[in-house]
């Protein structure tokens, strides 16, 4: 599957960005992502006990609701740890972009990131959104992806095409993530786009199957943010015939899975402060889990992650970490393989000689720059 | 419970240490701790799948044997992922100190602490054991605890006595840890001596509670070793009418306990780079393992030392981690309080509303430091 990193909005899409003061920088923060057409929305969430206010809205508005219009999304302030002022703000946000967009509120879909704790000043985003709806285009979305940065250092898309029953299908997904990423859905924002035409049960499927194997397969440093979240809109606009299942879906869940798996890659590769960029196969496992219960142990692990940095072959601590990790491991089953250290990509094995599945890590190293980023990030 | 911390070694225990040339250093590397009576022993193990030579041989020797005088631990290399050679290694460690020592090699206890996955040279050991023996005396447990040491800062020592049926009972601990400190069983080695009279299941059941409040509550950067032990050896030479239950043992439990805590902290406070020693006190929690699951999730986080270390007070990431823990609390019912973050010692109180369990981590501060040192440790 042919992945072009760059964002290519899919019909019947256009977006923008502007900023609104809610980042001390003055950058943009603020953005907006429209589909003229009533579009499916398939979320997934942190499983964080802590939730931010728009996660709640957000699921709200997918209890409630079936068809969506728009994504708004903000960075510079978490709306997290905010009670019900919190919950206020993220509706008076939905409220106000539905009002100028002339759809329903619950047919908008809320996102915040950044710090946690601090009451979101939605008065802020409230003036900034007729600005923001007036300027919607194609190429708005390169706004757009830059605006949901927090300490990234890149701005992160990634767009593919297939063809289903003679049309072209666009998938075009954007990211944001570098810190508080951690292993288990979801850690980022991300948000995807396409015109396929779908049913809502394939959608979801195709969506909870990329997930698993791509973003919760990244980690930077296993902290599970109470914020981050995926969420496709699917508009139809591509006019294929509907994907239902069978040889359709598989391609339809193969372009998207390539979407989000090199969205996820640039999340570990964009990893604050990061160096190195690391690739963990584990091997010979009983499950998918199992493998990736010891791929992230070892991902996760400091000790790791500063001999990388160092580039000090110390293969002990991988082995340390797998048999620290909870799976049933012997030290005769064991095989560790590292790649020469001394390059910008690393590539670690790891056989566990118990069965045949596997699975693929992806993270950064630990370095002081990580450390000085969230020393003083505030 | 008053603890001194210093090292006065209780009734017929002697020690020594010497540099045998394991340590690149030069510094001293083998440590022996002597019982001239024949001792019960009580120990604790990581429960790391993949655990150390000597751990193996421990445990062989506590199942086969019920009588101990002698621990003899070396630094600079941890015997751990060295296949059948490491086993070998260490019954060749305890055979020679036993044949010095004029006592049984099962009778003897073998630890190690250093480097993971090279092969221990145990000619270095076995060609230094005479003068090593030569030289056991009391003082010696100076040596001895500063012969355990890797990347520690200080040597850790704590030592507290109780009276039992008119007699005065001594305990005196000596530990080592600094990174790879983890929260479960055990993450550093510590050696406990005591001239209590006690049946073997008081001391199993007075170890047991104490570690569970004081070594498992520590972490530094949530590494669970692959070696380390708690070992405690009781010889009965104090004199004092048998400890079996009851008021004596509660006395005695306490005083051990005491003897831990005091050690749990040190290594905490000489985390590998910390620059500020954190106590995270869990309140208002269903049990102690809920109290603990949160505290630890806390101290755990890279994103929440990280700002302690940049004396940032962002207590979202505490609500974060405690969200992320797994643990059933409530946006509503979490309370965060940080003291004052401009000091060396730093406390947090968090309350989950939930019940009335409590628990105490110990942990430190993330820094560059850290991350230089293990970086270049091999």
């Amino acid at each position: 599957m042919d992945v072009i990193p760059d964002a290519i909005l899919p019909k019947g899409f256009t977006a923008n960005a502007v900023a609104c003061g809610l980042k001390k920088s003055g950058k943009p923060d603020l953005a907006l992502i429209h589909s003229s057409s009533a579009a499916l929305a398939s979320c997934m969430f942190t499983t964080n006990k802590i939730v931010a206010a728009p996660v709640t809205l957000c699921r709200e508005h997918l209890k409630k609701n079936k068809v969506f219009h728009a994504i708004i999304a903000n960075s510079g302030n978490a709306n997290c740890f905010t009670g019900t002022a919190g919950i206020a703000d993220a509706r008076r946000t939905a409220a106000s972009t539905a009002s100028l967009l002339g759809v329903k509120p619950i047919s908008v879909l809320v996102f915040s990131t950044g710090i946690i704790g601090k009451r979101l000043d939605a008065g802020k985003i409230v003036s900034a959104l007729p600005r923001l709806c007036a300027g919607l285009s194609l190429r708005g979305i390169d706004a757009a992806k830059k605006a949901i940065m927090t300490t990234d250092t890149f701005s992160k898309a990634a767009s593919a095409q297939c063809v289903i029953g003679g049309r072209r299908v666009t998938i075009c997904g954007i990211a944001k993530g570098s810190g508080m990423i951690g292993p288990n859905m979801a850690t980022m924002l991300a948000f995807i786009m396409t015109d396929a035409y779908i049913t809502q049960g394939c959608l979801d499927r195709s969506l909870k199957e990329a997930v698993r194997e791509t973003f919760n397969c990244v980690t930077v440093d296993g902290c599970m943010s109470t914020n981050d979240s995926v969420a496709v809109l699917a508009n139809g606009r591509a006019g294929n015939k509907k994907i239902r299942s069978g040889g359709d879906a598989a391609v339809f869940a193969r372009a998207l899975k390539a979407v989000c798996l090199s969205l996820a890659k640039m999340l570990a590769r964009d990893g604050e402060g990061a160096t190195k960029f690391i690739t963990i196969h584990v091997k010979k496992a009983r499950t998918f889990d199992e493998a990736r219960t010891a791929a992230l142990a070892v991902a996760n692990s400091p000790l790791f992650k500063t001999a990388v940095y160092g580039q000090n072959p110390n293969f002990g601590r991988i082995a340390c970490a797998v048999g620290a990790s909870g799976i049933d491991v012997s030290e005769k089953g064991l095989r560790v393989h590292m790649g020469p250290l001394d390059r910008k990509d690393v590539v670690i094995n790891i056989s566990l000689s118990r069965g045949d599945a596997a699975c693929t890590v992806y993270t950064s190293d630990l370095t002081p720059e990580y450390i000085k980023i969230n020393a003083e990030y505030n």
